[in-house]
């Protein structure tokens, strides 16, 4: 079931070993940096506890494998001129991200204060959680970023949905073993039976399995490689296991395994491409077993504290006051030898900072994960030709979703070419009368399709899966990479999703702050089904929340459109009601 | 991977496999009659226009199936004297529950307006999916219900709840294909990894699959019965798969299948509860493969409707204006022979009546699935011995919920005896500051324990997995079967699962208006780290909009208790808050 590189010694050369080892320190440095130290951040003076952070916030433990990854990643792109994006679904990564963006150029481009020299580094780590700075988890702020950490879930199909009609594009997406748990998370993984290997790009899912949560063991953690080999092998992926404590072997483990996956990925993408889609592939996915906070202390006051739950936040605290503690701390980042990272103003060592990408290559800089960068509008038509003649009021019963299907029909074929605009309904686009798209275009499957199926096909760009988590989270990708979108579902079950509505509200309101974050198209809901008409199905079809929920977000981040019908009308069960719950 | 008996003819002596075919025949016919009929129950007179109800509503689709694994149940509950209650998944179930309940008396003894008669029959046709009547899926008017179809996604996490503590019981969760697509249920699998067969009861998993959702195939469905039962062994069960289409050869397979899974399950808890716990049994589940809307029209207008997702809802639509229509439907109703299954006044015929266990063995009548009825009052300590001592205002800081993990600790201790509390915590206890309930309480894992693990155990009652739903599903179980617990979330995260909320709220409103329903314990919420403390965790962590969803809800139902601080001090990050959210 799982597939394991032999233990090799020699896949990268000596020197390109010790360097990318470098890089890693490099990035683990800069970690515990943001989390530890206000002053000193080369350590060019002995550790005094004024140079530590009066409250210590964040997250060790899920960061040197984030950091990992990422220059294996950099690798990678630099070794085969690949086009990718970093989704870090560990919730807190917070600081291994902002290290790896600062490291290779991008956060320093984009605020201009946090230099790449020591005064810059200074104010890294002085931002970092604290008050007016930046959060302990990935997020809007942090350049390359497209997936928050925090509400855990949603990083396959954020990732999915970014690489759905994004042929070139390749995402690595980081699973933790904490959000493993999460629901949504496990309904993601089948997100490969909507994938197109002619049409869409990748994804490679990397499960970094550490064991632990805040304070226990984690599900995947506790089972054996095989089981979770069979578990990931059985939602369709080929697996690759990496697991190892020590660092070089796990170097070398890790590149020829992230070589395998790249060129099977190809392989799947080339073969559709050349001879048309045939069957879904088994697409290749790592479980990445390292130690919960890595390299870090292996025991404070006798306690271990590498490899258990102890390193999942501060690995070691009362810094300021403990000078046993401080010494700890001071003998942990002198492991990573600064000095042989930076220079004496601070600036990454050239043989170091060759290893990033070059421009937009980079991950913090890729244009996909700043989507607005490369939007292209969609051509809309006029909606008044798609008004219903009313002779004589009052004397007619229609559906205004069925007028919504046609304009939908009319928004697929206007914006064929284009390719940048699909449909995402979990409780199925005829139930919710918008059946005229498939006059011209069908549901996706990659899966078998049989004789009496209706309107199915892998080149469908109607997104049919009974599940409000992988609609929401897979439109959310998809728009945040600069396309667009409609989310239609019935009203009560909207519900199921509204805490991600509320999430996605909270980037865009967060975007709009950032001039360098290019705005990106609305996140549409159609609500249908409304409650009103709904004593049929029973009282559980009726549930008006998300009305709710969005009304208390800011007039400029999300808008509520009602049915322009009277409410008699509107509240009586033969009226269609569509009402339109729009992020901008 | 799978297993499979081999076809048998010969399991079910001929006599009893005649007539366990007829009560399905009965469950199936009162299912197609609840969905059509309003006069000639029994159809003793040819079937006319005036005897179809005007709106056809309701879902065939699913019902058969249904109605099969009732009947077998019921086989193995008299044979076994087996403790057990069903759970249908499938949304749209409800006629086929209903119908089940109806032929076991329990429905006519709930409702006595709705006797065991023609007349009484000629009432369960008519309040079906009627305004004023009952919903066209299970939901709380249904005997033997704690799972209301609908909202798809919890039938397993409200199984799971529904055994745990309770090592008599035996749980029969029938999961639909659509259901299995969402993530919830996806997540709810690993329900197995919590479950002591020491201790708890079990979880019987089926999952049909009749490969259609409204007019899409099903991701499950589509998939071979390797992939899928890999999928299903992945997730930790040993599975059985019953595949077919001729009634009789189906019911063979079953009902030995059904023996075979019953005796593993009995073969777990016997030697878990002699030899005391070991390791994680392999819990069997079954994968049941027929066509949707087995047994009903096959085609209809030269489309083909048996084995489609035409089937899904009313197979053959316009019947009181097309003859045609109409004679379809009256040989559909008459295959089923009704004057086989029930005399002339409407009552099921003894011989076949005798099939249904008796008393509150009969699932419409096990008191688990009212647990009101079977409630032990918790023992609280007095919340005046938790106040904290304040000398002079304003100058402690202290964090409530801390005390009330103290009160939490003491509820453990004066309830042991019962078994009847358990706490849920997606973002774990000690985050929460409840952590002092592990000085008498231990986090429940039945996977692999080490040295290094921190209040873990088998026996433990803190149930921590990082899923709301699958916590929050949990709970409603173990309330609904007669118990009581607390879900303790950081504020932001309630809204995972905040439309379970409100679901739940929806059934107990209900409930309330159903005297034979007994009142169960509340579903207590706790809201630890609100969002006005969570500066440095990111906007991410930010979000009251639980208190939004459930203040719609009527004072009767819910309540919200905020901490009793001056506002001012709520707002600083060192207050603790707690808020808590409780549906009575």
């Amino acid at each position: 079931m799982a597939n394991q590189v032999e233990s090799v010694k020699t896949y990268l050369e000596p020197d390109l070993l010790d360097r990318m080892h470098r890089y890693w320190n490099a990035s683990n440095y800069l970690t515990i940096g943001q989390i530890y130290l206000q002053e000193n951040p080369l350590l060019r003076e002995p550790l005094r506890p004024e140079h530590i952070k009066p409250r210590l916030l964040g997250h060790w433990g899920t960061s040197p494998g984030l950091n990992l990854i990422y220059v294996h990643a950099n690798r990678l792109i630099k070794d085969k001129d690949v086009n990718a994006i970093y989704l870090a679904g560990p919730g807190h990564g917070g600081p291994a991200l902002i290290a790896n963006v600062y490291l290779e150029g991008t956060y320093s481009e984009v605020y201009p204060k946090i230099s790449a020299d020591s005064e810059g580094m200074r104010r890294l780590f002085r931002q970092f959680s604290s008050p007016g700075g930046v959060p302990s988890h990935v997020s809007v702020p942090t350049p390359g970023s497209i997936h928050e950490g925090g509400e855990l879930g949603y990083v396959l199909s954020h990732a999915f949905g970014a690489v759905f009609d994004n042929p070139d594009l390749l995402a690595i997406a980081v699973v933790g073993d904490g959000e493993a748990e999460t629901g949504p998370l496990e309904g993601a993984w089948k997100s490969v039976k909507f994938l197109n290997p002619a049409r869409d790009g990748a994804v490679l899912p990397i499960l970094h399995l550490n064991g632990y949560k805040i304070s226990g063991p984690t599900v995947l953690g506790r089972e054996e490689n095989e089981e979770v080999s069979q578990l990931i092998s059985a939602h369709g992926y080929e697996v690759f296991v990496v697991e190892g404590d020590d660092p070089k072997t796990v170097h070398q483990l890790f590149a020829e395994t992230l070589d395998i996956c790249y060129a099977k990925i190809r392989a799947c993408q080339e073969d559709a491409r050349q001879n048309g889609f045939s069957s879904r592939p088994k697409w290749p996915a790592i479980i990445l077993r390292t130690p919960k906070g890595w390299t870090g202390p292996k025991v404070v006051d006798n306690i271990p504290i590498e490899g258990t739950f102890r390193a999942h936040q501060v690995p070691v605290s009362d810094v300021q006051n403990n000078p046993e503690h401080l010494k700890i701390l001071e003998n942990w980042l002198r492991s990573y030898k600064p000095e042989e990272l930076f220079d004496e103003e601070g600036h990454l060592l050239p043989e170091l900072a060759e290893l990033a990408p070059k421009g937009e290559r980079r991950m913090g800089a890729n244009p996909h994960a700043n989507g607005g960068k490369i939007l292209v509008e969609l051509d809309l038509p006029e909606f008044k030709g798609y008004a219903l003649d009313v002779k004589h009021p009052g004397t007619e019963h229609q559906e205004s979703t069925r007028q919504l299907g046609k304009y939908m029909r009319d928004i697929f074929t206007r914006n064929a070419d284009q390719k940048n605009f699909r449909l995402f309904c979990p409780d199925e686009t005829n139930s919710n009368r918008l059946g005229n798209v498939f006059e011209v275009e069908n549901r996706c499957s990659v899966g078998k399709i049989i004789d009496i199926d209706d309107h199915i096909s892998p080149d469908g760009r109607v997104m049919e899966v009974l599940s409000e988590h992988l609609c929401q989270g897979w439109l959310e990708g998809y728009l945040l990479t600069g396309r667009h979108g409609l989310f239609a579902t019935y009203e009560a079950f909207a519900m199921v999703s509204d805490s991600m509505t509320v999430q996605h509200a909270k980037w865009m309101q967060e975007g709009i702050k950032l001039p360098w974050r290019a705005p990106i198209s609305s996140l549409n809901i159609l609500l249908t089904s409304t409650c009103w008409r709904n004593d049929h199905n029973g009282f559980s079809h009726q549930g008006p929340g998300l009305i709710d929920t969005v009304l208390s977000k800011k007039g400029s981040i999300a808008r509520i459109y009602l049915p322009p019908m009277p409410i008699a009308c509107w509240r009586s069960r033969i009226a269609a009601s569509a009402v339109k719950t729009m992020l901008t």
